[in-house]
């Protein structure tokens, strides 16, 4: 394995300048990417001493990518469903920027994917904080936390199902909002698409929406919005 | 055009014995029907001296239809739409339905949905009252009912767009919700299969969906419970 | 295994007192729940003698699941397809609802649906009989049932393919009648969305319809009007 | 407009002999036909005293064209909604197909286009009887029938909305059974598509389908039919 | 293994007198079927000495499934992708239909269904030929059969992908034509709607449709229509 | 017409407080609401001397709801499509917020969804430039535009068609990029969905989108980002 | 009007030298153009003296954007649809590529859209030839242009309905072969989506594809193709 | 097996005298096919000396069926997904045709499909190049390769989720262009629909389109038109 590793390493380019163009790290996008690729990609970038950030990895890659890294100091962060990867390398000083984004989700099948959101954002450097199982059908149990999301610079609203909970949190604050469908359901969920036509259709207004499931490009405009934020406040 | 009519009140048969075997009069589906036919089936209710209700009118139907009771007492009740109309004879004496039924409407278009409920209701006997424009993205604004909603034997909800109105309503309350999605809306509305699949997908337990813009279908759902309760509570 | 149960069942938070509020006691949905997490659940059930009731649970879950109530005395009801689990406590004295509701399905492959409906609706304490295999393409073997069917305080009727017994169904009897469309068929059946939408454009009159395979929420909506009709026969 | 009319009748091509290759004389889709290209249609059909079929006709278009047919003797038919039109002229002698066809619809706006296939198997040759308004809501209607629907050669079977009526047909009978879905309906019927996937759907086994409003096929499947009867009955 | 069939073949019930109503023995549709339930079912079958034909038959079972009929004398035919099996008993005489159907097939890959559909026929006494491989990209290879096609007392055409062989066999000959899309292609042929709306939307006239892959229901409509002409034939 | 007018305006009830919860002043929804019903919320405006935003008015609702405003000083301002109209009383003083937004447009037809996105900015007090016709099939048209784009504090991008043109802007910079799909196109473009899929998957990270059509929730959006930073950057 | 007129001509841009970076003279896409924009864009090529190609105009303006091109000599060109509009100044010397496009159509109502097709091919000067109704249900019809299609360069094949016609051309033909779908049909056609399917899902190898009714871009597939021959064969 | 393998050889039948009609050797269709069909098909081809492209093979394929061309000396090419397959005979003399293809990939992960292209294209005597990882969110990495585009003699772009990278080449290009759409993306990408509808809608003019993932039939386009160029150019 190694062997085509190494060489595997030698023929992937990472652009470690990307940054300076338009603002962001790479991130690599797991799916459908071979362990060989992935580990070359781990094998570049702790050699680079560069932080790592890894989405929608397959089945079966997390636990050989992981012990690639040993050996090398730093911070390794997984998430729970082992499809997200972050890697820290030790001399690594984080970005820190301004404000800080509410998470908030529908039920428990939703956190998967807020953990991505999450994962992401503190990535680049963006704080968080989570509102979990605040579905809609329970309405008071969201309302608890209403003083809470008032002080969010802005809110990521994870949901499945019905969709329906970015609506009720796009009602209660004037800060961004985007709103995530997730594929949890069944039936006539149609994956995540009941739920995307939901937001997409919100009678709350100015609320935007993200693909299904794709915690991950919620946070990222939570990102550019920081950032817009954070030059802003200097 | 009376002679067609004539004709055509010879030709339709009306069956008001219906009641009968289901327990429901029989109710007129106006949609494609000719001002002739409607205009003769007028004709044989008040000449029966029976009551009728008839829905989904096509345009330009109203006027003239309502022309032809002049000269007959009783109660005449159209919709703001010019969609549906009631004709209850002077004679006629209303059954009394046990338990009322709650009419929550998320935005002011979807009340014409609620008022198409709202007459069929009332045309068979039930009692009901309104709570509009009670949308989720004003949250607080549908708190304010909640101790009436409590009151309620069923509720009836109507929503566009997110449809989301019905899974906060069917986690407040315990008695039986019918959530009925409305083409209000634009885009990926899709003529309301959005707010229906919203419906169909709730996270809210126990609540049942008509199809877009069916206020009838949801009124008759409410007649078929309180004549449960009417029969139970005797 | 039992120390990660024990932690989980210190972390996860079951609301033995939402029957307050809404009037239900709260039902775990199994999909996407882990192993760990159900056991962790059963655990405090089993420590607080409540009543549990599991739905959609994934496979491999049953077996090891059931082997965690041992020792434990009550009673423990599995469903034939291994997707759902009630368990309840010795010392438990279960609810009573007035009425009964009649379960109608149209094939043998629809009977795992109607299981769902037929446990939940027992396990809220409603009275519930079968009529099996009334497909419509042999009309006369449902019309022996006929005078059973009155017989109903509401009727739950299941159904993949073409969906057209609920139909049916609806114009024989007067009572609500809730239509639960299954995912049985192929081809064009598209998982169930055939059957959704004739019954959702079914032409008789206040039909109600829930989620595909949703068993589970047609019994709750029996639950929620066999609640009513129980309120109003006191 | 008489120039127009006789330069396109030089340039349109009907092909009398047709009916040698596969046995069926031309029938003009109407639909997108200009009144010249009909009228000049006519006038081809009028002097070669050619029988005429014209299907789905365009609006404003029937009453200039059967004014066109004065002065020619023969039979001249029009369809109530007109949209459909035969001409036969006076010396022709309809050919006399064994067997007869039941023509059933499950509503009164469904019998359009039941007419489309009534005024299409009579232009063939075909016999036919209706049985109307038998709609599976009102089962009885239906079953009262059933002698006569066992005496048919093959029953046509057109049904809007939840589109059942073919599945308890298809059921009661053991000919041939062809089903038309009818764009009759509203929100999520599709303009037919509902009815579409039920009977492509059905439970009742050796059911075909043809396209939505499609009358005209369904007869012409009923033409086929009868003309292998009649071969095989010589 | 053989007490549950033991116990399953009291429990199931077969109606073998089923073809008095509607002139059809009844057949076994597998999918969804346990191992379990179709050897009562072939136990109950072997012992009553009644045919038995099985579609659809989920992985596994074919090969268990014939073993159990070791000993029983009779004719044992399984199709090749082991998801249809025949079982004749030895003492049945078979049924003999008048005439005779082509089956046609537009690639290798649709022979599955087409063998369905021949196993079907043959099994309710239907003679009947291939003609296979004969796809609209090569049509000099179809009309190389025109001939024999008009010897056909009905076709059933059997396509995927652009579903387009139906049409140009519609063309073709004037006696019944089926249509059977297949799922067979990747992309936008989603699963077989692609080839169904095709032949929905055929330019040939009077040319019915099946259920995606129903082999079996385009065979049922051959042998409604075989036995009209054998009735008519006598 | 002034009667009913006036009547109207006692009977809606305009919220000049919302502002104060959420932050937004209210604005009207013009879809589906009558004349008689927007003169009398003019009027209310007017009276009140309060600034009037409404979008998607009706056709025909233009010209006399702008008469109405004579003989009342301010600015009123209409969009070309005649659907969005603003008033600002004399007296208002508009809210500053900074930063400014870039609105992108890919071709003509779709500068009407942009302009309702400009007319609401402005109202809200939102600085807007326009970088028209930049569609992606003329690339080096949108890349002479970079280095403004680049001051842009967010980027509101409106395409129909392929809807293609966000994901290169949301390449060019850093900033946060609003998406708005139009109905521009035709044949498979279905009234927009192909923009919406495509904005929807697009491979620029952080992109985040609204309903098709939706220029008002775009600049809603851009209101929600304006009002933080201006906070932020206080 | 000439006012406006004068004001749009100054207004809007014309790149008359976009031919130089890919080859292509600019085409106006007529659709939501209104007559004040398109008697300037008139103006500017008359003034220019450059050929001028308009597609898919609204109703109502083809008759006064045609009368303002009185008292300029060149050719005028109209389709019969009124929506195609092709001016050549007098001055202009047409290019002539290498090579003949067949055009092939199913059914008289196909021809519209070929039309289109023609014309751009023409304007842009590539020659064409036409082989019309020759849809696949009557194959002898095609196959009797046989040898013609051999002498083709290319092909272009328009069908609605099933589609069905662009496989079997592609199948006789070894030259590229371009497949427009066209929305004529009704019912499960739905607008063409049924034609745009079969095609991309043809079985003929080598077919592509464009949108539903885009004659105009066929042939500029057509075109592209036509100069790679023209530069090739120099 | 290899009793099998040699039966299977025998009923076969390869025409490898197809290209004497449309120009193409006969490609195996991979998807479906058993190893034992396989396997004789490879037999055949080297038996004869013939060269052989298989695609889409099934899982499980490649391993054993390369293995079989052990002892047949020639070249034997096999794509790193393991689904096509290519052998070509030593003596074989490849045709070689005019002009190369550019083949334009968006991400990583749509190169799979690039290389079935490009497989393809060789085997049938047509030159290309590859353009990779040139996704419009980087529309500079695009850029940075236009000269080269320029050089193409027709380009082939593969994308995946927004598939907007075809509308970019076509802007840039005056040659012919076909899309691939690739089924790479997840949530709302619906398996490649979301890409395939992007490029249908292209609003770069005479741009084409072929299935989702069908780089085969993107080649085969090619061969269509390298072999005019071929045939024009001598």
């Amino acid at each position: 394995l190694s062997d085509s590793v190494n060489q595997a390493s030698k023929d992937i380019k990472i652009d470690f300048t990307r940054e300076g163009r338009q603002g962001f790290a790479e991130v690599i996008y797991g799916e459908g990417k071979s362990l060989t690729q992935l580990l070359a990609i781990a094998k570049i970038h702790t050699d680079a001493q560069q932080p790592l950030l890894v989405t929608r990895m397959n089945d079966g890659i997390m636990e050989p990518l992981c012990e690639s890294f040993e050996g090398n100091t730093g911070e390794l962060i997984k998430s729970e469903n082992e499809r997200t990867l972050v890697w820290l390398p030790e001399s690594y000083e984080s970005p820190k920027l301004t404000g800080q984004v509410a998470l908030v989700s529908a039920g428990a099948s939703d956190e998967a994917v807020l953990e991505e959101a999450e994962m992401t954002l503190n990535f680049f450097g963006a704080s968080s904080f989570r509102v979990c199982d605040a579905g809609v059908a329970g309405i008071h149990r969201l309302l608890a936390h209403e003083e809470r999301l008032h002080q969010a610079t802005m809110c990521i609203v994870v949901a499945g199902m019905d969709g329906a909970l970015p609506s009720v949190v796009g009602g209660l604050v004037g800060c961004p909002v985007v709103a995530v469908p997730t594929s949890v359901g069944y039936g006539a969920c149609f994956g995540g698409v009941s739920a995307l036509l939901s937001m997409i259709n919100s009678c709350a207004s100015g609320l935007t929406v993200v693909n299904i499931d794709n915690g991950y490009g919620a946070a990222m405009a939570g990102v550019r919005l920081l950032k817009s934020i954070t030059k802003a406040s200097k």
